[in-house]
């Protein structure tokens, strides 16, 4: 059966869903797999690399494949000459395609979501939402250093101290706590807060702070944070207000893909910070945790005392800033999906699997769409 | 007797020679501190916190003044309302001012350069070279960790191992050593070179492995380095090219403000780099250890192999990208300075001081200019 690697074509995906490092485990395994030309160019990979590993590269890599791999989902219209009941291995995010879901269902496409891999310890290595967000989290962490025009580390010289960079991370969830980790590897002093019960001990466990605001926790399913009511929100951010103040640097990070994030900074929260600090947040693609952010842009903010302004950095697809490590390891994520779904040398689901039945979202013998997440679950 | 703190006006200079924390050494002193409004302003240091500290703010500081701080040094158009035979601090470069320097002596302006203070241990906390350094040699680091699109550290995550990025250091001053700190702290794999003997121990010591190209060191006066002749320079490139390639990042530190940076990497040890590398040249502002480097820009070179092209980045007053900390190293080294030369109770500095003597450049008593460094110790 042919495995067929997409190119990406959603503006500002530079990632691929496939690397050549990890052909041959495909090809090991019975498969042959043929890739887009240029489907690697946006991570730097070139098509020979593809080649030498064992995969061919064409421009109908598609045709007749029964496994189309990519990282944001394929158009139906480049599907039509896929083998008939083909199946797709990518990010999917239904809640925010309705009209797509229901298009492939109709066109009799099997389609498997990449976030809706099971948060459970077995399925760990093909949990994409968590790699991709180890690579955001990181990301954050260094825009955030590279912006801010202060030493995070403490340093001593013969002229004086260079006190650390006070730095403040929202969320402490895979982005979050990598955040927290780089910023404190490069010396900051740093200060955590998430709303779950586990958080403040994983905060800790890295060696920043974690911040108590004396407000019930909300743990959710899945490792996730439970919505909050409008009047906990309220009193969090009155709360979390002098931190915020006292922060060179603010890193937010509470989303999960494909929801409304939470707002957990207010405008005049930032307007209260010191001149030429930083908010990184993480969340501006799906409407971000601190109110005015530009997903994709910086906005300079005035701060309250007139005297300058907050620079407010807000990501859009951030992994995607780093293509060659979030395309590694999804490609690693989504070559164990294949691998889990291959029994005897074919590509064959077991549709009694926890994890297969988790991540189907359209087939052709379910008549109606899969059930979306518990729908209490949210960011 | 007072002191002016000069407003800086070359273009691109955000650094102040004081910072308000400072002023209470110098009133305390019994000097009076007179600051031109907006001095602060590039560092984000308001008129009104130098007021609070005890200074007071006017457009004719420099009236009347017997000392004048800055960091660039004053024109001599701004210096001719201060009292008669008025000194001056701050960074000089006198071997490129020949002209200004007749003009000070002439003007019987007492000029204190403080690139010469002397590299002795009494002078450490006035030594503004090596504390600018410190401010340099880490932005380099940030600046290659976000230019760089791979992970600093060596993550290990559930779908697999992220492989730390390779970072060559050349030069292992203290900005190189610097580098190779920050470096060192984000977990990048750190090689460093100097062509100084002590060097080997200093990079080690921060974790780095020291490169022995088996060529001769070349120890000057002063800690710096020896010029070297053409022979031995294209050796050392020729001995550096493979760890060139194999780098992901190199930053080049071989500069002594004020002197031609010598080429340690040629145009096509850049090329033979992989895709997406990234150099960044701490010493572009003299030419460049870079070949083709522009200071203040980023060039992107084409790769040899034609795949992609690597970043050169070239630094241009590296510490005015960090005003802040770099005001407060800066001021910290002149306030010291001016303590130095304060004796009882009025600035009298001693001409048997070989600080003072080393800092001298013109004076009323001089007939001619202050003999330079000497012109064998070169970067």
């Amino acid at each position: 059966m042919r495995i067929a690697v997409a190119r990406e074509t959603e503006p500002g995906e530079t990632r691929v869903a496939l690397v050549p490092e990890l052909v041959g485990r495909l090809t090991g395994a019975g498969y042959e797999v043929a890739v887009e030309p240029g489907a690697g160019r946006g991570a730097l990979i070139d098509d020979q690399a593809y080649v030498a590993a064992g995969a061919t590269v064409n421009e109908n890599a598609l045709h007749g494949a029964g496994l189309v791999l990519s990282v944001q989902p394929v158009g139906l219209e480049a599907l039509r000459f896929c083998a008939p009941r083909a199946a797709t291995v990518s990010f999917l995010f239904a809640g925010q395609r309705a009209g797509d879901v229901a298009a492939r269902q109709a066109a009799g496409i099997t389609t498997f979501a990449m976030e809706q891999v099971p948060r459970i310890s077995r399925a760990q290595s093909m949990d994409a939402l968590s790699s991709q967000s180890l690579v955001s989290g990181y990301r954050c962490a260094i825009v955030a250093a590279g912006r801010l025009r202060e030493f995070f580390p403490l340093s001593m010289t013969a002229a004086g101290t260079v006190r650390p960079a006070q730095v403040l991370v929202l969320g402490a969830g895979v982005a979050g706590l990598q955040a927290i980790a780089t910023c404190r590897r490069l010396g900051a002093v740093v200060k955590g807060y998430d709303v779950r019960a586990a958080a403040a001990e994983e905060i800790a466990s890295l060696g920043a702070t974690p911040i108590d605001l004396d407000l019930p926790t909300l743990d959710g399913a899945g490792g996730y944070a439970r919505e909050m009511s409008e009047d906990r929100a309220a009193l969090q951010r009155e709360r979390l207000a002098p931190h915020i103040a006292a922060a060179h640097a603010v890193i937010t990070t509470a989303a999960v893909p494909g929801r409304q994030a939470p707002v957990l900074v207010t405008a005049a929260m930032v307007a209260g910070m010191r001149p030429g600090s930083v908010v990184v947040d993480l969340a501006a693609d799906s409407g971000g945790n601190v109110e005015g952010v530009t997903a994709g842009g910086v906005v300079n903010v005035p701060t309250a005392d007139g005297l300058g302004s907050v620079q407010l950095w807000g990501g859009s697809n951030v992994p995607s800033q780093m293509p060659g490590p979030a395309s590694r390891l999804y490609a690693q994520n989504v070559v164990n999906v294949v691998q889990l779904m291959t029994r005897d040398g074919r590509f064959d689901p077991d549709p009694a699997d926890e994890i297969v039945t988790g991540m189907l979202v359209t087939h052709p013998s379910l008549t109606t769409e899969a059930p979306a997440v518990d729908p209490e679950v949210t960011p």
